[in-house]
């Protein structure tokens, strides 16, 4: 038996980061490799520190990097230059322009001279340019299953767009990270729901960019479940050219069909967040008041593997040619 | 000191008839008494039946109906007959015709006699009726946060009928009452959520009255949050004629001038459940995209109290000419 | 490649049954076969009925049953006499004598005459008389972590047995069952903590007859955790014969030498329920106050895996002749 | 009709603080004013400084401080200085002397000329001490609820010593205070149970001073619950000298007889955190196997009323000469 590839990662410590460890434990092909960035960790003894020389040494074959964009534009050059591949599961490449990044992001892009080459990893939609990347920007959480709901009944022509796509989007704590903070702690979220970024998420932009959408075309709205893991959208929009909310159906079908993460609902089904948690699936329904034309569709993923980590290995499966659903049923 | 007014509750086992006993027994006027309506109820011994000799017997000036609407409609009569008042918490009278509350409640409406007199009892739009009625419809919890939201706005004109509104609510699990059921139940509400009654919910006609909406105006979706209490909706409009989120602030600052029970939130500040757990309040804040002219108002409520008791108390208030905030602050 | 044996399951819609078609649906070696037995079941046209004839028709080689205490006493019987093994989630058979049935589950015993071939299927116990057991009893979920954390001491003999024994058990909802009460409804368990069965668990003589204890040195309390799923118990005892944490740790690494489902956590470092949420593992965790001799172990298990449908899938894997944690790591 | 006095809240951010602002927002005699004592607070300009001036310029009878044990040290001489009294709710003047503070708190006692005029404040037991006190130290939360549950128990001689007590004590997050930390945060405790500080618990002592334990009869675990505020204690002995458990209910009934916040639950039935959330009362509830003797109690308290701030205003209505009951009920 062929020996295993082995892989990096680094941010370990956090949700995704973890999150990506346990999958890639039981990955039939590859075998990963903890890298320790923070200089100061008191455990970092055990693990190899996070430098060029790790990656020649371990040979590593693709890098993760589970950290904030500020240091995932940091460290993608040199592990690029080591040799690994890179699929980075923070918002540092996935906006086509410096200027974007910095508009969303309130910051300067550190890195700019990657982001010609940066792969946005949506396999449902860019399945054709990942295996050929070497830096692919595993996509957010909030846009996965934004763009996965809308994109195809733009391509399909069914929604007027003049009124508006309303987007709104629910996720669970884990979606803001491990660092400790009193928005997070439990006496602050349990029993409670709040919203936060209404309408200027640093998260739009790819959905913008993903289906062709004006801002003023999409209103989108994120909010703080008391849940730890998931993510539901609730997304509104008047349809145009359907008579019943089978031809919605149809559309996600027709698109879909061979699509090993995505489930269409039958009608009068509407996704939960139980059933997509601790899997890669994005569950997807519709209703549609046929006499008005008035539509809602529900998308729901689990935010750390749909959204993260989960998807971050369907792209590795891509990268490396392997079954692209390897490692994720 | 004169002595305090009895007023009958029936159906006070439920969270919301169990909330009305709570605020009636600190309320410095009134003294509750419990009315038994279930035939076959173990302790029915030790309550009071639900019936006009009690009424007359206890000389009860009020009777709550925190009751389903089939047992409202057939207990306000004789209520009345009997020389109460009614505040009912039901969807019971809340409709003006038997027609609507058939195409809505999928059920005949068996008093619909009473429909003619019944008051909507929403404080805020209806005040001045109030003191004068003898059967207050109590509002519904959804219908309560999404009026006090968007009627306002409406009656500004600075909404764009044309685009729709959408109203994207979500609910605490006592909403749904106490009946044990598998949908409320805890392994299948925590860290999950789900929506309901998409487009079709009950409540939606209430809205429609209330703002004076077509239906094909107004999309709600209802949805289950994994917390005991409380109502959080996020409304989405096309904003026309304002110039800044402060524009549409004074529209509910000179709206709700001198309302005990409504607090807008400076620009920035969003309600959320927390804030309103336990109290009368409804909670507004305001978004608005000023180039694009795409608005968002969250509107945050207790559904046991503003959205239930508190607000049959506050009716109750009316009725009898005490302060309105009596038993409520 | 051999084909896989079908196994039956019947009671797959309650938590443990859905849990067990869970792991035997990624089983390398079986295949389950959902086996209806409610007579009323509107969806029953989709499943096989449970009786003797699907048995032999589907050549099952194990039923499990996930049912009721009653219904396993009804059901055993004919699943045996068709021809299959069967492993009983119920407490139906896990005592010895139809008296002590009697006297803990306020029932008689309706099939006394399989207690005597009845197994009990607690693996680090009673791992040699399974593999030959036509009908196993798999051990209750309080029972498993108690017996667990308490027999080896036992055996070491550093129990002062005459100071008593103390388990403070506390277990997640869903070890209530999936049927809908008031008493596991969201709004009742939220934000809520209770203790019920004090002294007087129907589990308790399981703990007594394994650990060759008498009701009078083991006293135990259940509890109701805002969780889903997992047991942790708390066990108070005074330690004799030993000198430091370190000689009990030692106990349990000797007893547990090899167990794949058993891990003793080195001192200092306490389990938890999300360390074995969704596994088939039992942590154990010690504090020994050396000067007094008073010993807490803290034991913890996913009530729905090594505490029902994991500890079941593992005494099949015994029975069948499969390597023992197939299906379950 | 006379002014209400004005009494000081330091540490007013914190839960325990924020309770007390609530409580005291409503009392009829008191006024509360905030003290700022954190140099860096940014909004600090919008409360007056915790300084002495503060307390003589707005002649404060009592200053509250809800504050860490190293700053109440801190705090306490200047405000009793400056002619106010002082309740503090922090571990720095519970213990006796400064060797058992530093033995249980891992630090120096920086102000232990106060200990001796420091009154414990439980005024179930207390309650004579407490009017003519300058400085009150307020319980900790779990000794509140274990002192109350066991020293009626051990003065009336019916608590087998050498057998030991068994304490095994759950608490919401708020204990832990506000301060961010990963191991409050909602990823970490929700869906979890975890044991902390066994046998170590630094409340140990408290239990022992007011009950007259030796360490060797007392086995405490603390353990957080996933929610937000509620103490549970479940209590294990050997009782002697009692034939039933209506025996040990009056017990409780007789020493307790007229105290306002403690409830003595008929036999069978059990506390819950529900029943004494957001109140001050301690809930206690009995469970005796006859034949052997062993005996469990169970107590409720709110951690942040009856175990923190609903006693300090207890404490400081007997101070001050009010109905004890005053803004509590």
């Amino acid at each position: 038996m062929r020996g295993k590839l082995k892989v990096g990662i680094v941010g370990f410590r956090g949700y995704s980061g973890a999150e990506l460890v346990r999958l890639l434990d039981r990955h039939p092909h590859v075998q990963p490799v903890l890298l320790e960035h923070r200089e100061d960790a008191a455990e970092s003894a055990r693990h190899l520190p996070c430098n060029p020389e790790s990656v020649r040494a371990e040979k590593l074959t693709v890098v993760f990097l589970a950290t904030p964009p500020e240091v995932s534009m940091e460290l993608a050059g040199p592990m690029l230059e080591a040799g690994a591949r890179v699929v980075d599961l923070s918002g540092a490449f996935r906006l086509r322009t410096p200027e974007a990044y910095a508009a969303w992001y309130k910051a300067p892009h550190t890195a700019p001279e990657l982001l010609a080459e940066a792969t946005y990893g949506l396999p449902e939609f860019c399945r054709e340019r990942i295996p050929g990347a070497r830096l692919v920007a595993n996509p957010g959480c909030y846009p996965t299953a934004a763009s996965l709901a809308i994109r195809p009944l733009l391509e399909a022509g069914v929604v007027d767009r003049s009124s508006g796509i309303v987007c709104d989007a629910k996720s669970g704590v884990s979606g803001a990270g491990r660092k400790p903070s009193l928005k997070t702690s439990f006496c602050e979220v349990a029993e409670n729901f709040s919203a936060y970024s209404i309408l200027k998420h640093r998260h739009v932009p790819e959905v913008l960019e993903v289906c062709g959408l004006e801002e003023r075309e999409f209103s989108f709205t994120a909010q703080l479940l008391p849940v730890a893991r998931g993510i539901l959208e609730t997304i509104y929009f008047r349809a145009v050219g359907v008579d019943t909310p089978h031809d919605l159906l149809a559309i996600y079908e027709t698109r879909y069909a061979g699509e090993p993460f995505i489930r269409v609902h039958h009608h009068g089904r509407v996704p939960d967040l139980r059933a997509v948690a601790h899997t890669n699936f994005c569950d997807l329904g519709v209703t549609l008041d046929v006499p008005t034309g008035r539509a809602v569709v529900v998308a729901a993923i689990d935010n750390l593997v749909k959204g993260a980590a989960g998807q971050a290995v369907q792209n590795m499966n891509l990268m490396l040619g392997y079954g692209e659903t390897e490692g994720l049923l």
